[in-house]
């Protein structure tokens, strides 16, 4: 008889055929996860409900009041604190943008098969919580300690391995000043909401989200660099199956533009108006403040700058652009591209990888003016 | 030279082929807008940002200091409201399940092509705010009037028709206590999101999603019924393009699930442990209570009663419902099936239509225990 074995809910990674439209299982993830809608770039901070929502399993029936972070591994004292303790430990407030690291994947020729993201998986919120290097001050690490080791109650099977979530990060990023750590407790100045891992997360400024650990369980230190699942098979990139690959980290530099006008209802394509145009929108880097952005309406053939908002206090904020059109009747092709302070700039071509990863090709946005 | 029209970004309406998967445009409008993940059937409020979201052009920059509500058409005094006038006329609070007439769309066979629900486009909030019956006796509804039709701000193409989103309710339904519609200006306790329709939006309980229109500015009465292209065009229940079609109104009875013990990430495939299980989820129907809901783990062979909440204070709330499973290694396909005291009972084929409304074809849910 036919003995099922866990490793039987999942199927091998896969990369789509040609021409090939989104499947079910992809769609099954577009419709539990959800995107920024775009004219949302209007927001500085974005408003609850519309940050984008990225949950690999299940998101967790969690009880703030049962909840517990332990701190364990390489440490002299152990600790376990519920979050009343936490929130008695002195707090800062943030504003971070943050990102899918598979944004864009399904732009991809040919498409990773996964999350099927366009452009839309981002979102800015301020975050308030305790810096990571607070609690780990107090635990005090241990020489030898080389990674911290952060567990979500995220709990399911990806690629035939049963787990639950877990992301590491080397000792000098969780517990220096660069990019500052969060244990967040707050969203926009409210409790976190049960999608953004209620009742506790990591906040990472300037990396991609599968950084920020949400439903945060377990701080453990640790001796070796980390080899679970989502650090050493996942969030890879990697352009052959069998390459160990690249380890994702920082978000590269992209510029997104509020789609200008009103759109078609079906083809999200945009109707402006003979006359000027206001063009605006945010850009971001997780490497540095961005330096530039260029936009263009011809689809790529001539760029000029647009104004740029200098970066504030917030060093992983997205910065505010706008650039003025004057359109005439005919069809055209906008599009923005951000340039940042590491000297990164958008790419033309996209940035392929097995994974889906990173893709941060200029978003286009067809326009017709009637 | 080819000079553009407006009614040049839109398409005729479109079934897919057979096997044709998830094209460009449904993908583009599944990552702009939401379902609700079925974990959240847990909550008896859908919190924030876990209630479905369907926009169908741009979400409004909306001011709530500058906006007003006109109230005209066939009234004796028109009124002009603003924030702090409908503020101040006296509220209810009504907890209220709302679906898209979408719902399941994408489950259909040969499917529509628009938004591709699968069966996540529900969610059930506290709305606030003035009966609309409260605002058209101060404006006085004059003799002859036979509908109320609601502008929203929310304004696009579709099928080449430019518009503001618009629509209407007999008289008897606006003005009357069933099923008491309201013009709320909060969800939950907080301010309407942008996205819900902040400042102001209408609340027809029991009716599907596209009744409630969002950004409400103009409530206007008419001698005639209204045939704008959301009343005459769109959401009515045809097989063949020509017919005039029903209109679609109320919410077909629907029971769903929470999905039982953990996901693959990727196939959303369920595993549970043997053992017992408890099986628990909602269900609804905007023609009355849900009088009974039937469980089944053999993918429909055979059915047995849940234990079902009665209804509560609340008629058009979802109720609860829970059963007890014992798992054995194995492989199952669990299902849930709701009727209403109106006699509606959910089908196992599927209720096709060339919009794909009202598709409350039974949700099945693959496990497999081991």
């Amino acid at each position: 008889m036919d003995t099922p074995s866990p490793a039987d809910v999942s199927g091998p990674p896969r990369i789509a055929g040609p021409g090939e439209g989104i499947g079910a299982d992809e769609l099954a993830l577009a419709a539990r996860n959800h995107g920024m809608p775009l004219e949302a770039l209007r927001y500085e901070v974005t408003p609850p409900g519309l940050h984008y929502v990225l949950v690999h399993y299940d998101i967790p029936a969690a009880d703030a009041g049962a909840w517990r972070l332990t701190v364990d591994g390489l440490v002299r004292t152990p600790l376990r604190l519920d979050m009343a303790e936490l929130r008695a430990l002195p707090s800062v407030t943030r504003r971070v943008t943050m990102e899918c690291a598979g944004n864009g994947r399904a732009r991809l020729e040919p498409r990773p098969v996964s999350q099927p993201w366009l452009v839309e998986a981002v979102g800015t919120a301020d975050w308030t919580g305790v810096p990571l290097r607070t609690v780990l001050d107090a635990a005090g690490v241990r020489p030898g300690a080389v990674e911290a080791v952060f567990t979500g109650a995220d709990h399911g099977i990806e690629r035939g391995v049963e787990q639950d979530y877990q992301r590491s990060l080397p000792l000098g990023a969780a517990a220096g000043d660069d990019p500052g750590v969060l244990l967040a407790y707050a969203m926009n100045g409210g409790p976190l909401p049960p999608q953004h891992g209620h009742p506790l997360r990591l906040v990472v400024p300037g990396w991609y989200g599968m950084a920020h650990v949400k439903w945060l369980r377990a701080v453990t230190l640790v001796a070796r660099p980390f080899t679970g699942f989502q650090q050493a098979v996942a969030y890879r990139y990697r352009r052959t199956p069998d390459e160990p690959g690249e380890p994702v980290t920082r978000i590269a530099p992209r510029a997104l533009l509020v789609p200008p006008g009103f759109p078609d209802f079906m083809s999200r394509t945009r109707l402006v108006r003979p006359g000027p145009v206001h063009l605006e929108g945010r850009a971001w880097s997780g490497f540095g403040p961005v330096t530039r952005v260029e936009v263009t309406t011809d689809g790529g053939l001539t760029w000029a700058d647009a104004d740029l908002a200098a970066p504030g206090g917030e060093r992983f904020a997205w910065q505010g652009w706008h650039s003025e059109w004057e359109a005439a009747p005919g069809r055209y092709v906008l599009a923005a591209r951000a340039a940042d302070a590491a000297g990164h700039v958008q790419p033309l071509e996209q940035p392929w990888n097995r994974g889906g990863f990173g893709n941060n090709l200029v978003q286009y946005v067809p326009v017709l003016c009637a």
